[in-house]
């Protein structure tokens, strides 16, 4: 089988970094097409990667030479280019948020439930990440009992002073809201966000750090601090709490080293990019390999509309104070194939 | 100087641990009289420690033989005790509760602030422990920032059928509430309790775990995991978040085991004496050196007020779901000596 | 640029997982023929893996479909496999030991300096290990100071009772040599082994666990446990300790978990493919990188012929007791191209 | 019973700190007398424990106020007063070491050994470290099987020029010779000294750090790194190998800090006092508990004996580079009571 033909639209940060992935470490696939609103940076992205520029996203998702599509664009763009993909029956690999509003995210949902398989993965990496799931397989294996608590630590050292406190929680919290209905399997049913005192580091009117609290179906409670500015290092902890034992995962990782003064530390991950880079290639790879059968291997757009609503139910909370119901539409089934 | 001559009331588990401490490994202080509703209990230990037994426990406090008290008597009793006490102008040690209303402690409160010094220590060990007073100190030294967030963990292995959700409330949070205070510094001014889904190793009606949530004065968040029944040992974990940097106590020591199997692991200490077995005696050691000059060396009475307050309100919140405040009444100026 | 068609010899434990990454997850290169002295095996592996079957390993190097070659086949057969792939100029990956005598590896070390290029990677994997590399970037830093020592414990859970004191030291302290060689940067010079009491898991005669003492050119000590028989995991620890500093890599990593019971602990690796296998595939991808521009990226001939000398002259230790030096023949320089 | 009157012979670091501690915090014993041949010295101290001064430390052995000797002159001022200790039938707790050289502790342990009972308990503190013990029980316990290997590490910070290569033997390597003996429960029948390329940081002519490598009469290993400059901390660490299992103590507690910069780290004991503060009280309570009950509850003269003949021992093995057999003495039986 030939190698899976990609086009990879939008290539900031998260883009450019699949798009190198996909040219240098990731069998079976290759970018033919790269599409940007910023030109001058699509062409260096495809020079550097063997592509071709596309200034049109949804002529590239059209390009005969493209089998698969990456969407890393902003995500105002994301509905349009994921309709579009299921429209020419091609497997996607889309960043999250799968759209801006819940709405939006359930008509892809309904869209795709048409088709005979599912063709849209999202992309919470951290799923692949293998701490998270060795955590996911100990929860399954029952040793522990049944969860009970799920205790999340969600640092940033830094964000620019235009990160508000609804980016938290709609470009941070959304991957706790993710991991939370991962581990526990099952769907988060209200929002509850504590503003407590904010750091100096935060600028006016930004409620950083945050306390946020989502309750699941079952009744089981998830908490999240999620700090935007702690000036420290991009620090993510996930600790499950069971009836019977408890796991942590997200301590630090790395040598253990000894300095004159006498502190014995180890450095932290900077930046999400370094602390998930082996679960992004592993997500990626995953993707391609079932996206060449026609396929997804990893969360897709129900996972995707559910973490746009808890995300929007979360932001509402931010904002009144108040418990926020989380309402999803019912899941649709897919018809036979 | 003569040793201290201390009466302890009431032996129970924590009252005949301090007894044998000050028979055994406590400088400048001996045990001269127990007493204990339950007599041959009070036999048992009095001859263990070589004092003798005062059946009425104001007798004891009133005896020629006393100069100062340990109070471990269950808390309804404490309140007559500490007044006693306090008529007799003599040091006291007393084991939370100070009392069992928030009335009845302002009113020790009160009747202390009319005396020419302190005579009141609450036993508040935490406040004893080497990590503690490490975090403590760290605080103080202001190179973390501003505090912002206190996360908490404090789980029991297990509890009898009779340990309500109040007095998990009570008797263990009450711990954590009284940490906050002493490492951020102020008081908290209101309470709210999440309820999750119970944990089956509870009994009907036992709301285990529990999420406590903490306000401060100032704004700060305190949110404390209590368990009962978590089936493991007992782990009291502290992470105080600041606005540059963040700090985590209560992680295991002892030997790192490997096994066969290939489990490597630390044991976990089983209750709360094995963790905080250094940290009683240091408590009890700069007791009996602060009482022999007449004075205290530790919480006081306001912290003891302060900790029933709060436990009162959170009782509440666990019974309303709702957010209850915290209302203190003012703090009374010490006459001067 | 076309993909990189491998020729895989031996595909036993790790020529099969070679083979396997190469055709799942290694970019740029695929498995076109597969050679094992065991028939049914290498038809199982090629039909995994898309490739076509050539009993003769020197015909598989060859063959008009191979670009490059895994040498993974036992130690014995490297020596003409090797010059095969020298003879025609095609770049190998080849797995320790480079052959199974210094006076053998000398001569490939010799051949491989007449060519314009190196061609032949050595497979010690540790050297692309997140933590070892990591490592290496701190001393090189300068840091930490001069290095001094270097512990090493290197533990096999279990070993088959054919698995001798000679192949602990030819198979398992041969890592340590390398990674010895990399992290201090200069040469192993003489060797000695102490030879305790051995545990009752070792057959008879067998010395297990062993404490294997290496100097280096400058004077610097490595010290190595070597234990095939521990019953636990596979734990491969180094510790760095320089003048003004100390760094140890190899603690475990993976959930921190609470059971009933109290231990809090972390599941080990079972073994080298487990706790390596992310270095395996960055070892793979990189060198299949440098392949296909005709070169290496990773330890050479001239690393395989020191590792070959320093396990010749341990195995002597082994057996005589004796301080045993290691004289390495003086390294060619490569002819200018 | 009476408190323990205590004469404290020589009052540098060690001395004056358990001066303090009988003072302060050890129950059932005063210091009543202080000798030190620093006259200003011995008055500050016995004004602060509430003490008077003898010059001569004979006669402060000799005087009717002292039921007790705590010995911590220099080591060649051991030998006269432990034996004058003796003569008058009191019980001593007398710092490392117990003499200069193994003929003159031998004449002390044969000494000892006419007596009733031990009198005289050596001040090995780290036995009374509460991960020593747990490290001793575990391997009471037989859980992970007979122990085959020790690995220890033994850092300070500094020490002043003056302090040479048989120093750190005789005053360093001597604590986890002792550890070897506690914890293997044999004797310590061989020593080789490796002396690797030196620290800059060490003056001319003294090997520092060194690797010392002692063999246990059943054939055990157990290998010290001591290093007297290391620029870090205190850092003392013991790892046990056994059968089935491993288990390693010495790992930095306290708060786990993570600051701007992104190292999360532990600050490690400055010193000795810092590390081991804890246990040296312990030691002290618990000798003079039996030593009120005219015993020793701790390691004794033949431990004393031991550790001094292995240090003789490592101290020629320093000079010569061989290995050094330990020759010991026949041990006495103490004559039936």
């Amino acid at each position: 089988m030939s190698d899976l033909r990609v086009a990879v639209l939008g290539v900031g940060v998260m883009g450019s970094y699949h798009a190198a992935a996909l040219a240098e470490r990731i069998a079976h696939a290759r970018v033919t097409v790269v599409s940007d609103a910023d030109g001058p940076r699509a062409e260096r992205v495809a020079r550097a990667v063997g592509a071709r520029v596309e200034a049109d996203p949804l002529a590239a998702i059209d390009a005969a030479d493209v089998d698969a599509v990456v969407i890393a664009s902003p995500g105002f763009a994301h509905e349009a280019q994921v309709l579009a993909c299921l429209d020419r029956r091609i497997p996607v690999l889309c960043e999250k948020p799968l759209t801006l509003t819940a709405d939006t995210a359930y008509r892809i949902v309904e869209r795709e439930a048409t088709l005979a398989t599912p063709l849209v993965q999202l992309g919470f990496m951290r799923r692949f990440d293998a701490e998270y799931a060795a955590l996911r397989s100990l929860v399954a294996s029952g040793e522990l009992g049944a969860p009970l608590l799920l205790h999340c630590v969600h640092r940033n050292p830094a964000q620019s002073d235009a990160f508000t406190s609804e980016m938290m929680m709609r470009d941070s919290v959304v991957h706790e809201a993710d991991v939370a209905r991962f581990l526990l399997d099952e769907e988060i049913v209200a929002v509850t966000v504590k503003r407590p005192r904010a750091s100096r580091e935060a600028p006016p009117g930004v409620s950083d750090p945050m306390l946020v609290l989502m309750e699941t179906e079952s009744g089981r409670l998830v908490d999240v601090e999620i700090s935007g500015r702690s000036r420290v290092a991009y620090e993510v902890r996930t600790e499950l709490v069971a009836e019977h034992g408890n796991a942590m995962i997200g301590l630090d990782g790395g040598p253990l080293v000894a300095r004159t003064g006498g502190v014995r530390g180890r450095v932290q991950t900077a930046g999400f990019i370094e602390r998930f880079a082996t679960a992004y290639d592993t997500e990626l790879q995953r993707w391609v390999r079932a996206a060449r059968r026609g396929t997804v291997d990893g969360p897709g757009t129900w996972d995707g509309y559910a973490a746009v609503a808890v995300c929007a139910a979360g932001v509402e909370a931010v904002r009144t104070g108040a418990r926020v119901p989380v309402e999803l539409a019912p899941r649709p089934v897919r018809a036979a194939a």
